[in-house]
C-alpha cells in the first residue's frame, strides 16, 4: 500500500517524508518477509533495497545522504551481495517503453533524472566493492543472466 | 492521512514500520507547516512532537530507542521548550472517557500501556531539563493553564 502511494504520484510528499515512507515500506518488507525467510534458512533475492533510496532520493533528488545512510544502518540488515545492472539511460528508457506498462511516478521523471540515478548507483557500487558488483547490462538477456549467475557463484563460494 | 492510518488500528504494522510512519507524518508536518511558520517569525505550538514517539514506540512498546533518537536528530528541529503535563494514569483515563470521543488505537491499549508511556515522558523530561518541564496536571484546568503560561513566560524571557 505504501509503495503504491509512493509510485502513483497522486500525493505531493516533501522529500524527507518520501524518504521515510520508502524506509517504512522497506521495514515492513524486512520484518514480515525477509527476516522470517532468513531465519528459515532461505536465500532472499530482492530487486531493490536501501541502495535504491540512496540513488533515487539521495543522489537523483538531492536528499540528505547522511540521513539515508543512518536509516539504512537502522535496519540492521545488509545484503551479502548487491548486483547493479548498469545500462546507458537512453537504452534503459527504450526497454522501459518496449514493456508497454504505464510509467510510474519515477519513470515519468525523464532521462536527466535517470542519469543522476545511474550515477548514484555507480557511486554506491564503487564505494563498497566488497558488497557490490557492477554488471554491464547493454547485452542480450542471456548474457546478463550468465554474468549474474557467475557473480553469485563466485561471491557465495558455490561450485562452478 | 498517515496519522489516520496509524491511529485507526486497521492495519497491523510491525513496530519499526509504525515508528517510521510516525516520523514520516511528522516530517510532512515539519516541512509543510512548521518550517514555513518559523521562517515567517511565527511561534509554533505543537501538542505532540518526537518525544511522543520516544515515549509510545520507544518506552511503552519497547522499540529501538537509539533509532528513535537518530530519527529525531535527522529532523534538525528541536523545540525550545517542551511542557510535559503529568497526570496519574487512572485520572487521565477518566478524563479521556469523560470526553466521550471514541478511543483511538493507542487509547484502547489500556492502563498498563499508559503507565509505561507516562514513565517514558518522565524519563525524557528528567534527561533533558534544559528543554523540558514537567507540569503537574492533577489540578483544575485554570491552574494548569497558569502553570503553562508562567513556564512559557519564564523560559522565553517575556515580561511577567
Amino acid at each position: 500500500m505504501l509503495r503504491g502511494l509512493l509510485l502513483s504520484g497522486e500525493l505531493d510528499w516533501s522529500l524527507p517524508t518520501e524518504t521515510l515512507l520508502h524506509f517504512a515500506a522497506r521495514a515492513e518488507h524486512v520484518e514480515r518477509a525477509i527476516r522470517p525467510a532468513l531465519a528459515a534458512g532461505t536465500w532472499v533475492v530482492c530487486d531493490r533495497f536501501a541502495d535504491s533510496t540512496m540513488a533515487y532520493q539521495g543522489h537523483a533528488q538531492g536528499g540528505d545522504r547522511a540521513a539515508i545512510a543512518s536509516l539504512t544502518e537502522m535496519m540492521r540488515l545488509r545484503p551479502d551481495l548487491t548486483l547493479v545492472l548498469d545500462l546507458d539511460v537512453a537504452a534503459a528508457m527504450a526497454r522501459l517503453h518496449a514493456r508497454g506498462a504505464p510509467a510510474d511516478r519515477y519513470e515519468r521523471l525523464g532521462e536527466g533524472f535517470f542519469a543522476r540515478v545511474r550515477e548514484g548507483f555507480r557511486a554506491i557500487a564503487a564505494a563498497d566493492p566488497a558488497r557490490c558488483l557492477l554488471i554491464p547490462a547493454d547485452r542480450p538477456e542471456a548474457d546478463v543472466a550468465d554474468a549474474v549467475w557467475q557473480a553469485v557463484r563466485t561471491r557465495s563460494g558455490l561450485p562452478a
